[in-house]
């Protein structure tokens, strides 16, 4: 809305603002690359206003990264309805979204550079995968999670970060082939471990429940199943 | 061998107890609990006599890093001979002997603690990836690696990797159904991969001409296998 007046922002107003702008260069480059003078330049305001708002550049990237952990795990939640295969899919394509959107910064921050670490951060990134553990989880319809089914799923989740930190890595296998690949990854990794573990192999075993006949998940966990029994 | 006369230790001899000393302590805690003056206590030796050797904490840290590293990456070679299931259990054995020997250290280094990243720490666990992912392709016999390969030998090996950070926290299943589950793991990915893609599937086919018949990983990848087929 533009009244041709350059209108004043508020404090938390600009500070969001500064976390928009500071979130987009810090995705698109190495954190460690971005430099202060850059955020002022793209936000359009001096470099020591930025200051005024956060006392230095690992505060700035700290809220951004709370901005990004909170997108990233809300990509996470999806309604229980349908099969159990779409609704990984459906994750799986905001997944690999968000991290098409992020790449550069999503790969330093994983690979743990020296500029990026930071209990802070650490403590951002173990908050989005245990969301995401807690959201399948909750797909799984599992209260108390047997040992094994946990594995399971927070290998599943690790899983999917590697697999999106070597597609950025030159991006040589089309990403729509490894969402679906994560799908069966997923339904492989449980199969695998239902043949040690009745509990397991009983969760899969109704999870099943609700796919279509049809669906290549359903061939995929069937054959797997056989496995285990 | 004693003599009953205390020997003066050279230079390097020095530094490399010193480091066997650092590397002991710094596996059985998190490196940021272990401290100068302990490390000097466990040599024998006075805090200044450890700084002429060492600038600091960090390189110290590094050098015993550097040691476990080169340890690490030893244990991925294994001699090309015999069962391919069978090589990647004994592999899978020594993996979780080193990991049960440094968990702490282990742990620590691996979740990226602050005070752990440095770009040389980074470098060195890369450099076990880097060894661990060269050793597998050369039991796979492949040269150049196809994309989709090398993306389930490199994701592979950092489920490896995850399984043992999650047995480390708790350790609620026994690490030698572990070590079995991840070689059936190998097998599970690189069928669902083979699927996709029929240069790995050529691949995990010719893999299986040393497997006895009866092998549970034979059952498996050939029960795999049909989904690529």
């Amino acid at each position: 809305m533009s009244t041709g007046v350059r209108r004043r922002m508020g404090v938390e107003e600009r500070r969001q603002q500064l976390i928009g702008v500071a979130l987009e260069l810090f995705s698109r480059r190495s954190p460690d690359e971005v430099s202060i003078d850059e955020i002022a330049t793209a936000a359009g305001i001096s470099r020591p206003l930025v200051y005024h708002y956060f006392p230095g550049k690992l505060s700035l990237y700290e809220a951004a990264l709370q901005r990004a952990s909170d997108d990233l795990a809300g990509r996470f939640v999806e309604p229980h309805e349908g099969p159990l295969g779409a609704r990984l899919l459906r994750v799986m394509r905001r997944y690999f979204d968000f991290v098409d959107d992020h790449g550069p910064g999503f790969s330093a921050l994983m690979r743990g550079g020296p500029a990026v670490g930071s209990s802070t951060t650490n403590a951002l990134i173990d908050s989005v995968r245990q969301a995401a553990y807690e959201q399948i989880m909750a797909h799984l319809e599992v209260g108390e999670a047997p040992a094994r089914l946990e594995l399971v799923v927070r290998s599943w989740i690790s899983l999917a970060e590697s697999t999106a930190l070597l597609w950025l890595d030159g991006r040589r296998i089309p990403r729509a082939e490894l969402e679906v690949q994560l799908v069966h990854d997923f339904a492989a990794l449980a199969a695998v471990s239902a043949a040690y573990d009745e509990e397991t192999a009983a969760v899969l075993r109704r999870s099943l429940t609700g796919e279509p006949a049809d669906s290549p998940f359903t061939d995929l966990v069937t054959r797997l199943l056989a496995l285990a029994s």
